[in-house]
């Protein structure tokens, strides 16, 4: 029977890649790329690409960011119901992304519509908030601290949030600057963040003090974690 | 100059390693083992073996799980002086972990007292329990929903905890399973789990109900992933 594979290739690194998921890429017939990429193409393919068979088969996918629910359910029904014509055609297909599968991706909403009957093997990869840690070599989390991640694309309480974890990696920052900023002077945080762009890219800015930074000077690509045990202390790694 | 290296290895899957944290094993001369694992052998030693030199230069050192502050200090300090003269004399020198060198692993405790004048590299990994919701198919967190990891090693107001997270995973389960299950009880959400015991090993299990698990019968290496949103929905491809 074939199979659907997600697939995560790293954070951007061709090096970060595990060996099972060049297994899982040899083992494709069909790689699905989604429809806005079809020109510029994608970091996820460009390091995909030198597993993949040379016949291989393309396929691509609309995944809009639009706010009409019933819309957005029907397409990705849709996605789901063209998948699923190539597993019944036999075809291995598989859905690539950038960091890991199960942690805020789009291959989800694929899994969500995808009937029980196929066979799914989904393979995990390192987020980018763990490549950041790794990279600036700070632990994310410790002993028994907690670790909380939260994206403010929603609606969030982030001095609650503050109070209540040891650690919190913030994504997409933009949507909330300075939101975010007034809470960590109001619980004295201020001291005890990095924030980084573009992380890991040419283009790669780290922050340890933001009081002077401007939301519309942060690249959307920005990621910030608070540690309140301190983040001098480990600052001696970072170059 | 030599380089400390902070190597992931995976999950215990030999196909769980990057190509990044091959390449960094084969850069070693010394590899660190710890001293309890020093007849049984270690399951990132196993799945290390095969990359690194043959004539490798193995280090025990002791990691000691002590409530002693200051005698854990003094080891721990101990120990970054000895990795010092390994670095001293030229040797690339590595520790590995299985899953993630940031996320609750000891190898912060080497870093915390090596000198800032060396050079440093981490190589991320995935997780257990990023790993575990790749194998069983369901979103760790997805679009404006947050995630928390909790290790219940420490003192834990689980209720508040279940309150203010869409999803949380909760490790070390068997330090206070009788009140995660209270907690899951009083919050309504004992529908809403997933709790696997040896995620990924021969004798693995996987429970959606745990009414009827006590204490005593759950294994040590388990983890419990609570998702408010529901996990019934994402069974589909547990198999």
């Amino acid at each position: 029977m074939a199979t659907f594979y997600g697939i995560g290739v790293g954070v951007g690194d061709p090096e970060m890649i595990t060996l099972k998921a060049i297994n899982a890429l040899k083992d494709l017939d069909v790689v699905i790329l989604p429809e806005a990429k079809k020109d510029e193409g994608s970091t996820a393919y460009s390091i995909a690409k030198e597993y993949l068979r040379e016949d291989i088969e393309e396929l691509f996918l609309e995944f809009p960011m639009i706010s009409d629910v019933e819309k957005k359910k029907k397409i990705r029904r849709a996605n789901a119901e063209k998948i699923e014509e190539y597993l019944e055609a036999g075809k291995n297909i598989g859905f690539l992304t950038i960091g890991d599968p199960m942690t805020f991706s789009t291959y989800v909403y694929v899994l969500e519509y995808l009937s029980d009957k196929y066979s799914v093997k989904t393979i995990p990869g390192v987020s980018s908030f763990v490549d950041m840690a790794s990279r600036f070599n700070f632990p994310l989390v410790m002993g028994d601290e907690s670790l909380k991640i939260i994206s403010l694309h929603g609606k969030v309480d982030i001095k609650k949030e503050i109070e209540n974890s040891d650690n919190i990696v913030f994504m997409k920052v933009t949507r909330s600057f300075d939101d975010l900023k007034a809470a960590l002077i109001a619980t004295n945080n201020m001291e005890n963040i990095i924030l980084v762009s573009n992380c890991g890219k040419e283009n790669q800015e780290v922050f340890f003090n933001i009081e002077n930074l401007q939301k519309e000077d942060v690249h959307y690509f920005s990621t910030l974690i608070l540690k309140k045990g301190g983040i001098n202390q480990w600052k001696k790694f970072i170059s």
